[in-house]
């Protein structure tokens, strides 16, 4: 006998898939949706489908979206002329959520990474060379993560575009607002103190 | 603009429908449905469905089931005389997974509970006492969580049980094996002593 029984472990084999979802949430979330009534189920599957039909790339930014050109892209109170390069999707709603950058983004869809074979013709960097030729861009804010395969991307980014004669530049690195020095790391204290600014 | 679009926060809404899962957590589960192929997200919505739709309650156990009789109540290999009470399907699970156990169950769905509005009523209280008249019944093990609404439960049960000359047991209290008894409860290591056994 299966350890339960068969449409439970099949959707806890499902929701395993998801990040950090191991044997036990997955069967407690299992648990969950048979406590919904049949129309919550069929509401989330609906839900899960419409992610993969409803949703496309912005032409633009390469960020998801439900219209051919996003919001962001869209709108005309945004500067054309300042494009922030960030890795997904989720990078672009965590700046939006600041309310403080007025420009627009282009989504890469990963990073560099040889060790997980992702080349820079696996990212849409093809896509924002395009938007800086055709456009008038003046600044190129290059927003990936600082981990090392972020900074190489960075870095790769900059010797492209750099000498088309746009300003390129990398967000600070430093100890986080309300943060600890004692609990910063060497590196990011070095740069903290390499990036101050006068008071 | 919504802070995502909309087809991600209907999905995560979703997600946060299960316990413990929270806002961030149900956003990066919907980010994982979109890195999901179409026919991924197809076969998990359907997995969803199914958990609805094919399963029933065995006929004699109460446990939930693909069939119309559970394959612990089906099966020959199990002693019908002794019946354990769960709350739940999960509970069914762990005692099955100890492979101790040969006896047959019986799931409450539940356990009473006065603040939640939950009476013996709503539990298979019913469906037990008319597999307790229908059949020979020696021993009734009582296994409802060691939490206040269980033990009450297990009281209420006892009470309705033992005068129809059957045994009814409760599961043993105690500290966990490989636990320390400086972290263990007051009641809890009171139970250990009063529950102790010879060498």
């Amino acid at each position: 006998m299966a350890e339960y029984i068969e449409p439970l472990e099949r959707l806890a084999d499902m929701f395993r898939r998801l990040d950090g979802v191991g044997r036990k949430s997955a069967m407690r979330y299992a648990f969950n949706v048979l406590s919904f009534t049949e129309s919550e189920a069929r509401e989330f599957a609906d839900a899960l489908i419409a992610v993969k039909t409803d949703l496309v790339l912005c032409e633009e930014c390469q960020n998801i979206s439900s219209e051919k050109v996003c919001g962001i892209c869209g709108g005309d109170t945004r500067d054309h002329g300042v494009i922030c390069v960030v890795e997904d999707p989720r990078a672009v709603s965590a700046i939006e959520k600041t309310g403080h950058y007025k420009g627009v983004y282009h989504v890469l869809h990963g990073v560099i990474s040889p060790m997980k074979g992702i080349a820079p013709d696996n990212l849409k960097i093809k896509e924002l060379l395009k938007r800086i030729h055709n456009e008038t861009i003046s600044e190129v804010i290059i927003a990936t993560n600082p981990t090392a395969e972020g900074e190489a991307t960075a870095m790769y980014l900059s010797r492209l575009i750099s000498p088309l004669g746009i300003k390129v530049s990398r967000i600070a690195n430093g100890v986080p607002v309300g943060g600890d020095l004692e609990y910063a790391d060497e590196v990011t204290l070095r740069r903290a103190i390499e990036g101050r600014y006068e008071l």
